[in-house]
């Protein structure tokens, strides 16, 4: 089992962009899981079956008793129901020919228990057999934007803008992926979430495997506890890669503590970490410390052009915050060049004698007044060609407005552009206008940008 | 000059807590540093002297030709003019026998001219000689809280809750003073912003002794460049020790390049940074790295009650963000030891079969829908000899209601908790309820939290 390669987008197609659905568990009962499931599906395109031998009519759906009497077959079945039920409805989906299946229940592997992982590994065995895909158990299910395919009882935010690519997000515990899908609320484009529990058959690298090959993902950001084969996720990753796509990755479970409690959580074998970090760097995982800065990193890789030679320029309202970035640069080893002479003059013309026409260049707080001299120093920096990325920190909010010229200079300079948002007015929403732009990255640090960009020169 | 000791509260009050302010360069002219000066008083109880030779009234005020002329001594005057007229009217401040001065105008020191910085060292003399303190020049200003003593042409955010005290907060640079005291807009009590710019008089070190004895100050977060004293800094961090308030401090311009952009920034001498660790250690004075995590730590000690032995409890609603917790207290030595019989027992009987009666505590997503659940897990952790704190991941959205008792028991207990508000929607007013809650600190990182525990742990 742990040595079969990643599947493929085409046999997970069922399972995460399904047609229709089958809610077994389906229930008018305020908060059970079917009800929460029944009411994230309200903005799902396709059918809705629910599954239920008690009801006739859930909401306004007719409810059928078992998956043999439904209509049609359905690609995605939900197993809203307890753990005693799961065995028998998992083969009724086999046997209907279901392509994918979503087990929330718990009390498999996670208990430590020697019966309830046997109990697993018949779901795993009958999903082999019949060939169904199987999600969890112990998860919270998986959304995809697209259709409204949101085969989960938590309530997984996802948003995309215009036809632009999100990011795709796989996280093995349900609770943080909601966590920091709620992103999708900050102008954030979410794509996917995929969460997989105790991954008795579908783990985080067949995810991976699967948004290499949708085109309604631009990057992919995963937090995992640990892997059945770490083989399966680097070829995964070196897949996605090759797609143009990058895999942010934030391994937790990386401590002794860590791993006691995820062997409690989804009965992960944690693994070698830092053998497992230098595999993963090898196959061009970008790897992410702190769990908060996970989709934002995997945000700028979805934005950013190839990278290219060069340093980074950044361009500031205040002094304080370019001393910031000069010295998270040089901790993380990211040149920040000097500009080239005829640049320097350009920005000695943009701004007050009082200022800094150098790199980091200090426009100090008329740019906040005076916006015109605050992009002619942006300007002058995505033009010299010693700079592959420009990071413009922003002290105060600034209009999504005054930035808006920048993010096409940008994309005709073939240049990155990070802003970081330094106010601390952290729901402000001069923040998700600039996340929302197609051509420019929001950072909510200094040190997360820094660590984006160290990883994004690196992988010229 | 640098060896001189820092000003005592009662030689900084005139100037920081003033009963009546003239603002020297008062315009009508909008966005003029005067004109958003008088803005910024609009909620000051004292008098405030408008002085234009320009103008008979601005505004409400009427308008003074010179300070020589006020109806009577205004305790603090801000000089919001150019450089040209900088030297005469603090002259002229002097000659009245003004308490402080707060200089605006920037081209002195910073600019790195020989002249310019003589001109700076000209103000700090007709200080020393007229009794005036002199907060900048190159600075934005100074706001208190209390009275609405805002002297600065920065929008300062200041908010107490009840009569409680708030961070009060110090920035060498304005605009970072400016972006960290949004942080007002979230919940989290904000008493003072006091900038200082060039430091040619007041600096960070007499700010944080004039905070040591303010009682609407429960805790200081300082960010700064450099110190032209720092055995100032020491003393004065030991004198806020001694009142029971923590001084926690970011200290930026730590690299080459970051010290070369403060000489741009604030013409400061930037220092041996490790040398100035070790001897901030030593006055027990908080270091924190990253900027963004300020404020919250300074304000998780002024909540916090008095260190005390033992580890760190975590319960969590999600096996990942307890993981992550334990990674996190690992990785900085924070311990975090296994209940004792008794309390896991307790926990044991409070959540499913499928969470964790352990350290840390996973109750499960059935805690978000059974809130006493969770509070039981809470209780019994705070009730552990064995610990000295409670920290609180929070991965989704908990009602504040369900919260309020916590603070309770923490304060009865003597104890503190820690909210990690995990959850990327971070604009969310769940996150502002749990800031604003007295005994309740909140923190946006498990980093940042168990960085400043550490920090608690180790005052004992």
């Amino acid at each position: 089992m742990s040595e079969r390669s990643a599947y493929s987008h085409d046999s997970l197609r069922r399972l995460v962009a399904p047609r229709s659905i089958a809610v077994i568990g389906a229930s008018p009962t305020p908060r059970s899981l079917g009800a929460r499931t029944l009411a994230n599906l309200e903005r799902f395109t396709g059918a809705v079956f629910p599954v239920n031998a008690k009801y006739e009519i859930v909401g306004r759906h007719r409810c059928f008793p078992d998956i043999a009497s439904l209509p049609e077959t359905p690609d995605c079945a939900i197993l809203a129901i307890a753990k005693e039920g799961v065995e028998a409805a998992l083969q009724a989906c086999a046997q209907r020919g279901v392509g994918g299946a979503v087990i929330y229940a718990s009390g498999y592997a996670e208990t430590g228990n020697e019966q309830a992982r046997q109990a697993q590994e018949r779901l795993a065995a009958i999903g082999q057999a019949g060939g169904v895909r199987v999600v969890g158990p112990n998860c919270a299910g998986i959304a995809a934007h697209r259709d409204g395919a949101h085969a989960a009882f938590a309530e997984f935010l996802t948003a995309l803008n215009a036809n632009r690519p999100g990011v795709g997000l796989i996280s093995q515990s349900g609770a943080l992926g909601l966590a920091l899908s709620q992103i999708a609320t900050q102008g954030t484009a979410v794509s996917h979430v995929l969460s997989c529990g105790n991954s008795c058959d579908v783990d985080v690298a067949d995810f991976v495997s699967y948004l290499a090959d949708d085109p309604a993902c631009g990057a992919i950001a995963l937090v995992f506890e640990g892997l059945a084969s770490p083989a399966r996720l680097l070829a995964a990753a070196q897949h996605a890669n090759s797609r143009g796509k990058a895999v942010v990755a934030c391994k937790i479970a990386t401590s002794v503590a860590g791993a006691a409690a995820a062997r409690y959580h989804t009965a992960t074998a944690t693994g070698d970490t830092p053998a497992l970090a230098g595999l993963m760097a090898r196959a061009g995982i970008v790897a992410v410390s702190r769990v908060e800065t996970l989709v934002e990193t995997a945000a700028f890789f979805g934005k950013a052009p190839p990278s290219r030679s060069g340093g980074i320029a950044v361009v500031s309202s205040s002094g304080g915050t370019g001393i910031i970035a000069a010295d998270t640069a040089e901790r993380l080893g990211v040149p920040m060049p000097q500009p080239s002479a005829p640049t320097a003059a350009l920005l000695k013309a943009a701004i007050p004698d009082f200022g800094a026409a150098r790199n980091p260049c200090d426009a100090t707080a008329q740019a906040t007044s005076n916006a015109q001299s605050f992009l002619d120093c942006v300007a002058a920096m995505l033009a010299d060609p010693g700079y592959a990325a420009v990071v413009l920190p922003l002290g105060r909010t600034m209009a999504a407005s005054t930035l808006a010229p920048v993010g096409a200079l940008a994309r005709a300079a073939g240049k990155a552009v990070c802003v970081v948002w330094m106010n601390q007015a952290i729901g402000d929403n001069g923040a998700s206008d600039i996340a929302a732009d197609p051509d420019l990255a929001l950072f909510r640090s200094m040190d997360s940008c820094f660590h984006a960009l160290a990883a994004w020169l690196n992988r010229k």
